[in-house]
């Protein structure tokens, strides 16, 4: 018998990264899908192992050292120096891989936020994102915080800088809710970034920035027109756009049914719009589901309202 | 004797336009200097002329067509269909030209201000606004809002678009001073925007909008921290900062004072710091402004709060 054995299993939420104008600088998280994670706590020499892992189809690697999550919970007991327990997790998906919903994100959060329990939240905000940083570069290969940010904290999240880490909660309006559609077909991070242009025009940044600023004060105000007018990328959505099937079908079929937008969802294929209410989010969920099934693409369709609280202890 | 005559008097209070990293879509109004206009409204054949011009050191032009003044009250008329009047405007010039403070705007907002107020505020605030942005026009050779809008409606003002005509008024900390600082160097606002790049890196617009984000935030929050973090301005200030004799002198000793910032007021000379209370502003004031006699610089300084509340009716 173990002299000491705790386990806690974690939800953590999906997040809509890159959002629309405001491209690699804020992010936030959806009340579902998510990723659920299993920790079991024992005493021993350190090492960290990955009993299971559903809802991947195989893909996922089992080693700590290559997995998200696997390779949080070894950080946090490295930078924490807990030298004498082992921990093992089991990692259910609850989302498709390389779907532009912050899979890998959602994972690591999941494991953090248990890990972190587990030992009486011993570290501090700051560091947790800041092993959730490192994360990303393993999944990704660069440390961007637009998914794992959101995921830990819960809420729309503005990330300013890395290097000092510099990131502030922006208000959600209440009535806001929000559509994912995945439709199932792969795009790799990795190669979204190759198509993105090195430079842009001056006068084009600048109406992009002039939206950023909208965009943020129009969360401020709650002002649900300044805020459909803000969400406009001039800049990487009409080439990742491009990459997405039948793209602009269902951004008329979303804005006809009452959308504020609708944007890329991180690098793509899933896209997000906002509406100011639950009703007209399901008409256009169905509508855009019913237009991918007539052209032979399945698709996965979530309304839900913006998670203010991240990660949650299911048990 | 006349059988209509009236008369008054407006202060319109200079601007601050490129707030650092919100280059081209973000301005604010100053409490002072500002410009005076008087006008006199009589019947008559719809003519509008300028009786005197003080302080413009004989530089600026009597023609109302090629006035800011005289052209804003011009199309005021033609707008309204105001054709049994006739105009004659008195201008003070409070600051100097082409320094940086929206001289031109200062000058327009009051007439616009006056001669709508004469006529019992027949026009509306966008209407208003919209002649603003001729008179804009005229005087630089491009529509540009940054100066004008603040200085008709006060406080800090942020915009979108211009066509159509989007803005946003931000909150501003209730003890936040502005320090304003004026070398008598003269530089011309188009040849200011010859030196701006035609492009930016990406990787460079990306930063700058996550400052431009956090700058809207840090107003909403009134954080002081975050508002000095983010007026970093990575792409216009490294080349027009060149142009202005002393710029990294003024801004180390700004900031020894306490500053959050100092950067280049539109396309300089000036140049503006905040800062969290008034004597902070004062002390770096003087001692900027001593350099500057060093140097055998003259300059003119002024510390207020913003302007909220915009022209003034002065008589």
């Amino acid at each position: 018998m173990d002299v000491l054995k705790k386990t806690i299993t974690v939800f953590a939420p999906a997040t809509v990264a890159n959002v629309s104008c405001a491209f690699d600088i804020m992010g936030f998280a959806l009340s579902k899908p998510g990723d659920i994670v299993k920790l079991t706590l024992r005493k021993g020499d350190g090492g960290v192992s990955i009993n299971s892992i559903t809802g991947d189809s195989g893909r996922l690697p089992k080693e700590a050292d290559k997995n998200t999550a696997g390779f949080a919970v070894k950080e946090y007991l490295r930078r924490q120096g807990f030298k004498d327990y082992t921990i093992s997790m089991d990692i259910q998906k609850g989302m498709p891989l390389g779907s532009g919903l912050g899979s890998s994100a959602a994972s690591a959060a999941a494991a953090l936020y248990g890990i972190n329990r587990l030992f009486d939240d011993a570290m501090d905000e700051r560091e947790l994102l800041k092993i959730g940083l490192a994360c990303e570069r393993l999944a990704c290969g660069s440390p961007h915080g637009d998914n794992i940010i959101p995921s830990i904290l819960g809420g729309l999240v503005l990330i300013r800088s890395y290097v000092p880490l510099d990131y502030t909660r922006l208000p959600v309006p209440e009535g806001l809710y929000c559509l994912l559609i995945h439709p199932n077909v792969e795009v790799n991070t990795r190669d979204a970034r190759r198509i993105l242009p090195e430079t842009v025009e001056l006068s084009r940044a600048v109406r992009q920035w002039g939206n950023i600023a909208s965009l943020v004060a129009a969360l401020y105000n709650g002002d649900y027109g300044l805020l459909s007018r803000s969400l406009e990328d001039l800049i990487i959505e009409p080439e990742r756009s491009k990459r997405i099937p039948h793209f602009d079908e269902m951004r008329d079929i979303a804005m006809k049914n009452g959308a504020l937008n609708l944007s890329i969802s991180g690098s793509g294929p899933s896209v997000f719009s906002f509406f100011e209410s639950v009703q007209p989010a399901e008409s256009a969920a169905l509508a855009i589901q019913r237009v991918f099934k007539e052209y032979g693409i399945e698709s996965d369709v979530y309304v839900s309202k913006i998670n203010k609280t991240g990660p949650e202890i299911i048990r």
